[in-house]
C-alpha cells in the first residue's frame, strides 16, 4: 500500500485528516510523533526558513531536496505545495514526475498566473489563469502520475482575487470535470464565513481541502458539520512556532549574557539526539564496527 | 572591510564575542536582530534539522548551500564548523576554498579522526589524529585562505577523548605553532571546571574559543574573569528552541482539534513577512512592475 | 580588477570577444586553454546535459550550482543566460543578486514571456512581454548589481517572434534607454542576412551581441566589418561536440565488444588528470601530508 | 521487475554485461541508445566533469543529484561507485539507503581506507582497511537494502596496493563470506595478466567484475573464456570522449575565428533536441496547452 493509498483511506475512514506544514525533516518527525495524518511541504514555510519572501524565489529543486529529506525520515504521506506548477502544462508534467519520485503523495496546484505578486499590488496583477488553461494543467498532471492514488488537488484563488463565490464554484466544477481529485478553496477573510458559504454551496463530488491560516477559529468540530471538507492543512504554524521560540531564546541569551537561564526551558539535547535517531546508530555501531 | 576583519575587530574591542548557532537564514536573521556578534554554521544543528545523527551524514555541499543562503540574508560574520575538514590536508584545501567563497569568515577544524563515532562506542574509536598530521591540515588551511583575516580555529578534542589537560595543552601549543589563529577547547563535563583549569594553564598567544553546551552555567561575566577566552559559541540553542516550540505547538493543535488556541501564542504571520523582507518586495513592485 | 572589468576591457581593446558555451567546469577549463575570452553559462547546454528540453525545467539553483563550480575552476569571465529572469522584476532582483555572488560577470535577460513554448507551437504563444515591463526588469537588474561593471545584456527575440526589424530596433532602443549595457539580437534564419541588416540599421550606443547558432557561416572577419558587434557567443558547440564524440565512441565499443580500439583515439587518462589539477594535489600531498 | 532484478537476469542470460561510465543524463541516454546493459555512476567521471581531482572532493549529495537525474531519463540499471562508502559502517547504512532510493540498482564499495591519496604518495598511505572492518561494512549494506536484488559489489584494491594475489584472493573470499554479491578485482597493470591470473585462481561462487581502464586490450571474447567475469565496467571512456572532442572543437573555433567549419562535423542541433525529448514536448503542447 503506497502512502498515497494510505492518505485516501485515512480520509475515507476518519472523514477528516489533519495535515501539518513542514519545512524540514525535524518538523516532520515532530508532527508525526504528535499524531498528524500528513505533512504539507509548504512553499511559504521553506521560503521563510530561507528568509526569503514567498515569491517563487525558492527553486523547485530546493523544494524537492527538502521534500526528499522529509520523505526519508517520516512515514507520513506528504502533500506538496507546487504553486502554479512552475510554468505551463509542460512544466506541470515535469513537476508531477519529480514530486512523485521524490516521495510526495499529492500535489496542490493553484490557478494563479505566474509570477506571483503581493496582495498589495494592483488588482490587475492578481489575475487567475483562464479556466481552460488550468484544466489543461490538471489533465497533464493526471496523465503523468504513475500511482493512480497520487492526489491532484486543484486550488482556486477566486475568492482571494475578489471574483466572488459564483466564480469560485464555477472554477471548482470545471477543475473537477478536468479530473481534479479534490478542490482546495482558499480565503483570506479573518472569519470563516466565506469558506462555510462555499462549502454549503458546493455540490460537486470532489471533497474539499481548507487552509485555516486567516480564520484559525474554524476548528475540526465545525468542519465536520459542514460535511464535505476532508483535509485541513495547517499552513504556517510550524515555522511560526520555531520563529517565536528562537526570537525569545535569542533575546534572553543576550539579556542574560549566556545560556545559564534559557537552557532549563529547552528540550534537553538528549531529546534532540533521540529525534536524530542516535539509538539506532549506537546499536548499529555495536553490530557493524569492528 | 571584510566580515572576517570585522569579527577580529569585534574581539579586539569587546574582549568577548557571542556567536549563536544557526541552521537556516531565518534563525540567522533572528540572531542578528537579537544582537549576536556572529553566527555558528553548526554541523550539529543542520544534522538535527535534517533529522539525522551528527555522524558526517550531511554532505559538505549541503552545509555550504545553507551557509551560502545565510550569508545572503545577514551581515554577521559566519564561523563554519567543518568537523575534521572532510578528509586529509588535501580535502582541507578544497574545504577552505569553498567555505571562504561561500561567505564564511572563519572555520573551526577539529583533531578527531574521521569517521566520527559516538561517545558510547569503545574508547579506542575516540582517537585523535597525530599532532603532525593535524599541523599539516592547519598549514594547508592557512596557505589556502585568500583573506588574511579569515580565521583558522583549531579545535582539540583531547579533554573529551580523556587524554587529560597536559595533552590538551601540548596539542594547543602545537596547533598555535602551526599557525592556528585561535584554539577551541572543548569539554563535555557538566561543570566548567575543566575549561577554567585549561584557560588558567594556557599561556599561548592564541585566544581561546569555548562552546558551553554541557556547562551552560559558565556565563559571560565568569568568562571575562578568565581573561583569554575571546569567543563563546552557543552550539545547539537555536535548534533546541525551535524543536521545543514545534513539539509543544503540534501537541496542542492535535489536542485542540485545530489552531483556534495556539495561534494566539505564535508570532503573527505579519512578523514572519517582515523577517522575509516583504516590505522591500512591495516597494520594488511599486518601482519596477509596469 | 574584477572579471567584469576585465571583460569590458577585453571588448574595448580587442573590438570583439569570443565566448564559448559551457555546461561544466571541464568544458570551461578546455575553453580557457583554447583561448576564449569568456564563458557562456548556457541554459540550453545545461538542459541538454540533463537530457531535458530547454523549457525552464532546470531550476535556477541547478544553474547556479554549475556556474559556481565553473567560477571556482577558471579565471574567465562568465556571461550567464538567465532566460526571462525567472519571473518578473522582483525575481530579477533575486536573480542578479544570486548570479553576481555566484561568480558571473554578466547576465543576458530576454524579452520573451514566461513560460517558454517551442517554436512549433502556435504563433500566439510566442509573445514577448510589453516593452515597459521589460524596461522595469532592466532597471531592477541595474539597481541590484553591486559591481558597476557587471554587464546587463538585454536580448530581444523580436526577429524570432516574426515581429520584424522595426520592432526589434524599437525594442533595442527602449532597452538601451532603460540602461542595458549591450543588446543581444537573436535570429534563427539560416543565413546572416537578418543580423547584418539589424547591425547596419542600429545606431544606438550600446554594442551588440550575437549567437550564431543558426547562421554559423558568419565569422569573425565578417563581424568586424559590421563594426558594432562586440561579443560572439557560441551557444551550443560544447555540448554538441561532447554528444557527437560520446555517441561515436559508445557505438564503437559495442561494435568492438570492448575498448581495445577506441582507447587509442581518446585523450589519455593522464591528460584528464592534468585537467583535474592532479599536479597540485601531488605537490600538496608532499607538503602537507605527514 | 525492478531494474536490479533486470540486471541480475541480464548477467544470468548473457553471461557478461557491458556497463558504460556516465557523468550526466546526456551520456546515459547515448549509452542506452548504443546498447549498453547498464550505467556506471562513476566518481572519477563526475570529478572530471567538475574539473576536480578524484579525491573525495565531490560530495555524496552531488553524486546523488546526478545519479537521480540519470535515473529519471534512462531505463538502464545504474551501478553506483560509492568509493569507501563515505566513512565507516554507519555511513554505509546511510549511503545504501540514499543510493537505493535515488534509483541505483547496485553499489561498488572498496576496501581502501579514507581519505584517498594518489598512487604517487608514499606506499604507507595506500593502506586498505582491515578485513573485519570491511566485512562489517558489507554486512551493514546488505542489512540496509530494501530490494533483495540490489547488488552489493565488494571491490578490493589489494593488487593495486601491491599486496599480491594471495591477499587479493583472501580478501575476496572474506568479502564473499560476509555476503558480497560480486567481487570487483582492480588492477592498474597495463597488461591483463594480473586480472587473468586472479580470475583463474578464483574459486568462490561470487562472480567477478572488472574495470579495464589500464588494460584496454582485454576484450569481451577473452573475458568470456575466463568464465567467471560477469560484468565489465568501462570506467572513464565517456568523459574522455567528451573531453577529446571539446578540446579539438574549441581549438578549431579559435583557429578559424568562428564556427563556419566545425559545425559540419558536429551532431546537428536537431539531434540534440531529439536526445532532450523535444518530440514529446511538442505533442504535449498540442494536447495540454490551451
Amino acid at each position: 500500500m503506497t502512502k498515497a493509498t494510505r492518505l485516501r483511506r485515512a480520509m475515507a475512514e476518519k472523514g477528516l485528516v489533519h495535515v501539518m506544514a513542514t519545512h524540514s525533516p525535524l518538523s516532520a518527525i515532530l508532527a508525526e510523533q504528535a499524531g498528524f495524518d500528513g505533512l504539507w511541504a509548504s512553499g511559504f514555510e521553506l521560503s521563510a526558513l530561507y528568509g526569503l519572501p514567498d515569491m517563487s524565489l525558492i527553486s523547485m529543486t530546493q523544494h524537492l531536496d527538502m521534500l526528499r529529506a522529509v520523505a526519508g525520515r517520516t512515514s507520513l504521506p506528504i502533500v506538496a505545495d507546487v504553486d502554479t506548477g512552475y510554468g505551463n502544462a509542460i512544466n506541470v508534467i515535469h513537476t508531477v514526475r519529480e514530486y512523485e519520485r521524490s516521495g510526495s503523495s499529492a500535489i496542490v496546484i493553484e490557478d494563479k498566473s505566474f509570477p506571483k505578486v503581493t496582495s498589495l499590488a494592483v488588482d490587475g496583477h492578481h489575475n487567475l489563469v483562464r479556466v481552460e488553461e488550468f484544466q489543461g494543467k490538471i489533465e497533464a498532471a493526471l496523465a503523468t502520475r504513475s500511482d493512480p492514488d497520487f492526489l491532484v488537488i486543484a486550488r482556486t484563488e477566486a475568492l482571494i482575487a475578489g471574483l466572488g463565490e459564483d466564480e469560485a464554484l464555477a472554477r471548482a466544477h470545471a477543475y473537477e470535470q478536468a479530473g481534479a481529485d479534490m478542490i482546495l478553496i482558499h480565503s483570506k477573510r479573518k472569519d470563516p464565513g466565506e469558506i462555510e458559504s462555499f462549502s454549503k454551496a458546493w455540490n460537486g463530488a470532489a471533497p474539499l481541502v481548507i487552509v485555516p491560516n486567516a480564520y484559525p477559529e474554524l476548528n475540526a468540530a465545525d468542519i465536520r458539520v459542514l460535511g464535505n471538507i476532508r483535509m485541513i492543512i495547517y499552513g504556517n504554524y510550524a515555522i511560526r512556532a520555531a520563529a517565536t521560540a528562537m526570537k525569545e531564546t535569542f533575546l534572553r541569551v543576550i539579556a542574560d549574557g549566556g545560556v545559564q537561564q534559557v537552557h532549563r526551558d529547552l528540550l534537553p539535547v538528549e531529546d534532540v539526539f533521540h529525534l536524530q535517531g542516535m539509538e539506532s546508530v549506537r546499536s548499529d555501531e555495536r553490530r557493524y564496527l569492528r
